[in-house]
């Protein structure tokens, strides 16, 4: 028996080798396309990964862990020949308990589930990327995913208490538990945060969850100019922490008309919501308001719910709706995402403006601004090898601009295939080159074979840097 | 020229030999005597660090790294020959940026003295470790330490930005940096915090910082039993995020009867503070109150700072006023230091108490309840074996309670040399030793010679685990 037969004997139907049901799996939210995999396979239990990884491991089968496949760096795809391993039957809540802060969940399980479950009890997980809708708890953990609550709650790594991990040879290992605070050795909860799927299989995963605000105010802010926006944030977070701060240039803008409409001589927005408890709101919202007043065109704060929450949907579904400004059915959207620390932002943004006019590209910027995160949404033709040119062009002066502010070329999408090259040249840009060799070797340690998501982040061969 | 002769060409005076000035590396705040260090050596710069790491390597010599030398567990104390380097020469807060929410310390820099500098900026690092008079940015990183916050600010995990850290080998490497967010292939600033020295010397620290609550009040409750004590907390976390909640018995509160006064009846007692904008304040303090007023025999609550003051220097000086509990000068005070689900807390409480009983130590518990962490202070005859025999007997049983109820033998004072035998227990308990193997190989990786703090955390021989 081959590698598939045997698995197949305890798998079954979940074991998938259909061509066209297989084609799904070629794709994730990047414009990569990956290999075609030999098998889809789709585990029910920590068991059932065991008994996979066991096998895999046997057949030197290189193996891609996807969740909701919204990897926009290409993460989820093979880049060999190999398999898919699927983690969406995984896909329960196993414990709640608000005295512990704590919820129990498999990997499979989408935030928006997660959302939605722990919003019945006041609470609810903070991490909030913009594809919560698809993304799952594993995949956001493998991303050390951030999102629109960044800026008051930190990032995946903040709420990860403890792991259940499949390592590659099918050993199932615990790092941390439900316990709040641990200073047992190294950290192996953290060192499997934003390892991409490189490192072992998530199969159990302890989170920390938090009460919700009390009370939300969502303001409104329109700028003529990126200094304004930058230096009105800038001086907002000095003093306070707002809930959520985001950004969005008039092309972002344009692109959802009827859930946000701006005043003449706007070219860029703040979203900022204050929080607090009911006595309070009026006060901190009037204080932020005052500041984004000093800087802004105009200033419009609320509390309606409904409002809110179009306001609040349009920002998040904005990857889906800059898509309809493709000038043809052949653009995709190559996605810039970097971070540069907050008091950066008026020169890092004026900078990558004009890199992008320079390098004649077309694209529109957004993100997380409260916490110095970036996105750029570039059109690009694949197929146009010139226009291409200019897309990489773009992206690695954008690279260095953040790495020369004393920031990063990934904030919260991870490297992926994408990102390898700028990850290098931020490396290299700080004469580190030494850390990619430590990662490396931490890679060959868990997976000596290296058959977990082989080529994605960093290649094993260090000849592949130059 | 030997090791030391080469030192001295560049340190000079600060390579420490004569006898009598290194006695005092021997201990740290442990009940340990370590080695006597050939050396101890006080860098002024990274570049002195790399240039000692570099010798070091070259000869061989076993490196322990010390900041404040408040270790409770050995960490800071020479296992075997070698020399100790000190970092309290590199006490220096670099760069503060409020806009950022960053302030970037040398490693030398005490916890008080961050506080105090940040304070006048109206903000904090919310790490605090009782021992926060000594302890350092560096060896509080070493340790992932906790402290009084915790249980509204989790611990240091989530508020160190980047590290730059010097390797074993002398080559210097940067481990994130000033931004907020990152997903950079593995996360080596997580994975020094808690390493204990043995994968690096930390040299310059990315510190996130918060602004500080805006009013706080303090809540006193006394309570009859552990179960009334354990069940106020659990349910007051159910609803409400404190800024901090201890827990204290009647030895520790006997040792600071100025500073806390309690009724007749009480064993236990509670320190839970209220937060919040000056509008919130009196309606959270009252919430919090009523909660706890259900189980205890009496609650009392200020807002006056010289008395908040009071009680709160008296729970944090809790180790050394314990130590004047002693029946003889003989006697040293052997710590625990365990962390439970916050739900758990009720029942192993209980146990605890039952095991120190049947064991027959006398001892102080105490500590963060809020995240579920207690200390039990034990009173510890070093030269009386039998005595000690016990003592080591409640120490395996506190632990093994807290593992059963899905806790940790170490919160936050890390495993040096005390709590190696607990740790393996732990990993054993959970059919997890392929863990520590994982912990091992990567030691490996960072420090091939085994130079950095040799023995601390486990041995290199997996042997050494039976």
């Amino acid at each position: 028996m081959g590698f598939i037969e045997e698995v197949r004997t305890f798998l079954g139907n979940y074991a998938i080798t259909r061509k066209e049901d297989l084609i799904p799996y070629m794709n994730d939210a990047s414009y990569f396309t990956g290999e075609m995999p030999e098998a889809v396979l789709l585990p029910g239990s920590p068991e059932d990964v065991q008994r996979i990884m066991k096998l895999a491991y046997k057949y030197e089968v290189p193996v891609v862990v996807r969740g909701g496949g919204s990897s926009l760096t290409g993460s989820s795809i093979l880049k060999n020949e190999g398999i898919v391993i699927s983690m969406l039957r995984m896909n329960h809540i196993i414990d709640l308990n608000l005295n512990d802060k704590c919820v129990v969940a498999e990997p499979g399980v989408r935030l928006d589930d997660l959302e939605r479950f722990l919003d019945k009890y006041g609470h609810f997980y903070p991490p909030d990327p913009a594809s919560s809708r698809s993304a799952t708890v594993g995949g956001s953990i493998s991303t050390n995913a951030g999102g629109l609550r960044g800026v008051a709650y930190g990032v995946t790594k903040d709420w990860v208490l403890g792991l259940e991990v499949v390592l590659a040879d099918g050993t199932l290992v615990k790092f941390g538990n439900k316990a709040l605070k641990r200073s047992m050795g190294y950290d192996m909860t953290a060192l499997m945060i934003g390892s991409e799927g490189t490192l072992g299989i998530i199969t159990k995963a302890y989170l920390k969850i938090w009460p919700k605000p009390e009370r939300i105010a969502r303001i409104l802010a329109f700028f003529r100019t990126i200094d304004d926006a930058g230096n009105a944030i800038s001086e907002v977070k000095e003093r306070i922490i707002p809930e959520m701060a985001e950004f969005m240039d008039k092309i972002s803008l344009d692109s959802v008309p009827d859930a946000i409409k701006y005043p003449e001589g706007t070219n860029y927005a703040l979203i900022v919501d204050a929080s607090g408890p009911p006595e309070t709101l009026q006060r901190r919202r009037e204080q932020i308001e005052g500041i984004l007043k000093k800087y802004a065109i105009e200033t419009r704060s609320t509390t309606d719910k409904a409002e809110m929450n179009r306001i609040y949907l349009a920002r998040k579904g904005l990857y889906a709706s800059i898509l309809r400004l493709r000038k043809s059915e052949k653009e995709y959207i190559v996605i810039g995402d970097i971070v540069v620390p907050v008091s950066e932002l008026p020169s890092a943004l004026k900078e990558i403006e004009k890199a992008r006019d320079v390098d004649g590209v077309r694209c529109a910027l957004f993100g997380h601004i409260g916490d110095g995160n970036i996105h750029a949404n570039i059109f690009a033709d694949l197929s146009n090898e010139e226009a291409m040119a200019k897309v990489n062009k773009f992206m690695m002066d954008m690279a260095m601009i953040s790495v020369r502010h004393g920031g990063s070329v990934s904030a919260e999408h991870g490297i992926g295939l994408e990102k390898k090259k700028l990850f290098v040249e931020e490396m290299r840009f700080h004469d580190n080159m030494r850390t990619l060799d430590l990662m490396r070797s931490i890679k060959r340690i868990f997976d000596p074979k290296n058959i977990l998501n082989r080529g994605n982040i960093f290649d094993q061969d260090a000849g592949s840097d130059s």
